[in-house]
């Protein structure tokens, strides 16, 4: 194999036509569409609130709740939801309602689960041990988007709707017919916290990947981050040109090679390019404190899926968004 | 290879003195001792402060800066020490002066570091980008430590002390006859804040261990987890009977393939115990959400060197150290 190269570029520079034309990239991501829907909505895009504190500005969590149909709470992260609606002055509760709440029940409060209970929340026990309340909520957002009588077959007169507690969820997923409908999980609240349950959160990263023509594309928002899987085989990851997006609201970004050594064939558009670059969290040689530097977007082609997370300025967010309204 | 095995145990069990007798580990680490020096410190113990927010309970901070001679903050983490102990009543700033500031500099504020410069602290610029803050503040430690004229040749009439400011620690590192004095290093604030941080914090434990002649061993305390590298071939993480450590101070756990796909060949002490166990994040097999069941040690066997997450109660633990003094 050639020898590994690191070129440092300009803060901002322009593609060269002809390197640009020559890439040729298998799939084409639009950070701007994934996580904070701008050009694109479907009805399959889901919010997924996980239990911890939510910690971004009420703004931009109203902005993502709005833009996604399908909202699911994980156990205890209804009691989370619950505080911040609480505590915002400007907010009703009976505004942000969860479509269901899933888990093995031990963390939401009786106080939490009789509020959205009746306000016509569906709250579905799950007790396995051998998944996560993480792993459930996915189910649920399958079967709500992907199976055509869910929830409409509940029988409200047995306890847990005639789902069984233990893991009905997961049953159904392998005998019903799902449809190949896609699904866009925005989760927050995936990263910090306990360490095993952000490594966890990671390998549903690559879940998703796995299974990917079960169609769940799976996306995380951090107070600081956004974090994706980029497949291997060369990605486009788009910003656009055309308005301040990425010159005010991204920061860093770093490619981290979480599930395997992978090795980074080629990018074009960071502040620090590589070419046959091998990348592991082991060896140490990983692509952090990197930026993208290319007007519109940049590429990138690895042999293995790998993760990419890109800083974003929240507060700074809000106003973009409000300003496209 | 046999089939992975995994069997669960009682919250709370006995080992068995004949599989006990027969596990051989290579190596036994303390958790009391690495992370709060309950039997043994050492001249080399360290205190390193990185540029988040200090989240842990002040007594448990005091515990951990008491405990450990050489404190080091990386740049802008000194802008966090200045805020944590100006906003807490009891504690004198002039009390908390850390012995070394390194970093590129860029986020320290120049009262931050007018203060600490005033007390004594030795402020270090090191420009070089191909080096993150972590690394040249392990330089700074390594070189304290096991160079025996750091910091006493320094020329306090050149600026920075006559340290290259581009990478002089680094070049000194490979240049002078190191001692090989055992040094143990607790990290705060290395995981959290932005993800390609936190991911080359873990890239830092693998580093320390890569170059274990170098003599570092590393460790970090979030306000929820320690985390350390667990070697590669049989170790014995201990945690003793005799009080309350593992009853009251300690939660769940994680052994967490981030390096490298793992196959755990045996844990023995787990809730959740394995055998030839392939574990890594690619293919979602890793045993999280886990716990220490038997009553004072652990046993865990890989192929290779993994990340081990334990999660604590930082309030318990302040009680439990005030009781042992």
């Amino acid at each position: 194999m050639s020898e590994p190269i690191c070129v440092e570029h300009e803060d901002r520079f322009t593609m060269d036509p002809k390197v640009k034309a020559a890439l040729n990239p298998k799939q084409t991501i639009d950070i701007r569409d994934i996580i904070f829907s701008i050009h694109n909505r479907s009805h399959g895009d889901t919010l997924l609130i996980l239990n911890q504190e939510i910690d971004i500005p009420f703004a931009l969590f109203k902005y993502i709740w709005d833009a996604r149909p399908l909202r699911v709470c994980a156990d205890g992260a209804a009691n989370r939801l619950f505080e911040f609606i609480s505590k915002e002055p400007l907010a009703q509760l009976s505004d942000y309602v969860p479509n269901y709440i899933v888990g093995d029940l031990d963390s939401i409060t009786e106080e939490t689960r009789d509020y959205y209970t009746m306000q016509g929340t569906k709250v579905i026990q799950q007790h396995s041990q051998y998944a996560t309340d993480f792993t459930k909520c996915i189910k649920v957002i399958r079967l709500h988007n992907q199976y055509a009588s869910f929830p409409s077959e509940f029988n409200e007169n047995l306890p847990n709707y005639g789902i069984d507690a233990e893991k009905g969820l997961l049953d159904m997923c392998e005998s019903c017919q799902l449809s190949t409908t896609d699904i866009n999980v925005l989760a927050i609240g995936a990263i910090g916290g306990r360490f095993d349950q952000t490594i966890n959160a990671i390998t549903e990263l690559y879940n998703a990947r796995r299974r990917v023509s079960e169609g769940v594309s799976l996306y995380f928002l951090t107070s600081t981050d956004m974090i994706l899987l980029v497949p291997k085989d060369g990605t486009s990851i788009e910003y656009g040109s055309d308005d301040s997006f990425r010159d005010t609201l991204i920061g860093n970004c770093g490619l981290l090679p979480m599930g395997n050594k992978v090795t980074l064939r080629k990018t074009y558009g960071l502040k620090w390019d590589v070419t046959n670059w091998p990348s592991s969290i082991e060896s140490g040689m990983v692509s952090s404190n990197n930026c993208f530097a290319a007007l519109d977007e940049c590429y990138m082609d690895a042999d293995k899926d790998f993760v990419l997370n890109i800083e974003y300025f929240p507060k700074k967010v809000v106003s973009y968004l409000n300003q496209r309204k």
